[in-house]
C-alpha cells in the first residue's frame, strides 16, 4: 500500500456495491498485473458508457438515444406497459426476450420505512402516458414484497376509473425450484393458487 | 440491455475477480445513477494508476518510482529480507505497520499441481540479492500450506551453506479466535507448540 494512487484506486473500486476492501484490493491486484489488457479496455468502456448512455425522457431506461429504441421500437407492441421497479428489472425481462411491449421505470416502490411516498416515483408520468399512449394493459411487475404489494395497490387505485387492464405476474414456485427450499409464504400462497391440471 | 456500451461494461467488470455478471449488472447500474461522482473519479484513478505504477526491479512490488520506497528508504533495516508470496501479502505486512525491513516477492509457490517450478519464481533474484546486500536474517513468510512449506524448505535448502538466519512465521492460534472454529491441523501444531507461560 506504498502508494497513493493504488490507494485511491482501491477506495473507490471499494465503495461499489457488492465490494468491499478485501475485494477491491484483489481487483487492483488483478488489473496490476494484467494492466496492459484490462485497464484501458476498462477506462474506454466507462467513457463510452459516460459519454453516451442517456436516460430516456420517455420510460426512464438507459440508451444511447432519447426516446430510447425500446420506446421507438417499431417492432414492439405500443399498447402494453410493463411497470417495473428500476432498470435491473427491465433488463432481466428484456433477457427473456418474451416480452414485446413497452416499459415505464417507477424508480422505486412506495416505503413508509425509507420515506418513499407518490411524489419520489414516477406516477403522474405513468398516468399521463397511460392517456397520451392508448395503453390497453398495465402489467405491474413491481417486487413480490409488501412494499411492492402495496405500489402495485395503490397504482391500481388510481387507474380505477379508467378503461384499462391490469395485471400483475403470476406468482408461485419457480421453474426447477424444491419444494424443501421454498418459504412458506411461497408454499401457501402457491397451494392458495393451485390450478386445474 | 439494449445497449453495446453498458453491455461492454458489464462483460469487463464481470471477469474480475471476486465478480460476476450479477454482481457486474448491479456495479453498472450504481455507476449509471451516480455517473457524475463515480464514472469520471473511477477513470482518473484507474488512468494513474496506468501511467505512474511501475513494478519494482529489486523487490518486485508496485509503486512509481523503481527502486520503489520500500527498496530506497533510508529509514528500514536493509539486513532483514521477508519474502512473500504477492504483493497482497506484503500489503497486509504494510497495513500493520510492524515489520521494518526489506521485501522479495516471489510471485508465487513451487507447486506439482499447477506446474510451477523454481523457474517461474524469482529465486535467482533471491539468492543475489541475498549476497548483494548483506543480508543477515531472511524471513520467510510464505503460506502456511503444503505448497508454502515445501516452497520454504526449498529456500532454506538452498541457503544452507550461507551465514544467514533463516525464519518463518510463528503457527498456532490467531488472535482473538475460538478453538472451537479452528481446524484439527491447527489445534495439533498449537499443541504441540506449546509455550510455558
Amino acid at each position: 500500500m506504498s502508494d497513493g494512487y493504488i490507494e485511491q484506486l482501491i477506495k473507490i473500486i471499494s465503495k461499489l456495491p457488492s465490494l468491499g476492501t478485501r475485494s477491491a484490493r484483489r481487483i487492483v491486484l488483478y488489473m496490476l498485473k494484467k494492466r496492459e489488457s484490462v485497464i484501458p479496455q476498462l477506462i474506454t468502456a466507462l467513457q463510452n458508457v459516460y459519454d453516451n448512455i442517456k436516460v430516456c425522457e420517455v420510460c426512464g431506461n438507459y440508451d444511447t438515444i432519447s426516446p430510447c429504441s425500446i420506446c421507438t421500437s417499431t417492432q414492439r407492441e405500443k399498447h402494453f406497459l410493463c411497470v417495473v421497479q428500476d432498470i435491473n428489472d427491465l433488463w432481466a425481462l428484456e433477457r427473456g426476450g418474451l416480452y414485446k411491449g413497452q416499459y415505464h421505470i417507477l424508480g422505486g416502490v412506495l416505503s413508509a420505512i425509507e420515506g418513499i411516498t407518490p411524489d419520489d416515483l414516477s406516477i403522474d408520468k405513468l398516468l399521463a402516458r397511460i392517456d397520451d399512449e392508448n395503453i390497453t394493459e398495465i402489467i405491474l411487475a413491481l417486487p413480490a414484497t409488501v412494499d411492492g404489494q402495496i405500489t402495485m395497490h395503490y397504482i391500481s387505485s388510481l387507474l380505477k376509473d379508467k378503461n384499462i387492464k391490469i395485471t400483475t405476474l403470476a406468482q408461485g414456485i419457480p421453474v426447477g425450484a424444491e419444494l424443501d427450499y421454498m418459504d412458506d409464504g411461497t408454499i401457501k400462497l402457491a397451494l392458495d393458487m393451485r390450478k386445474i391440471l
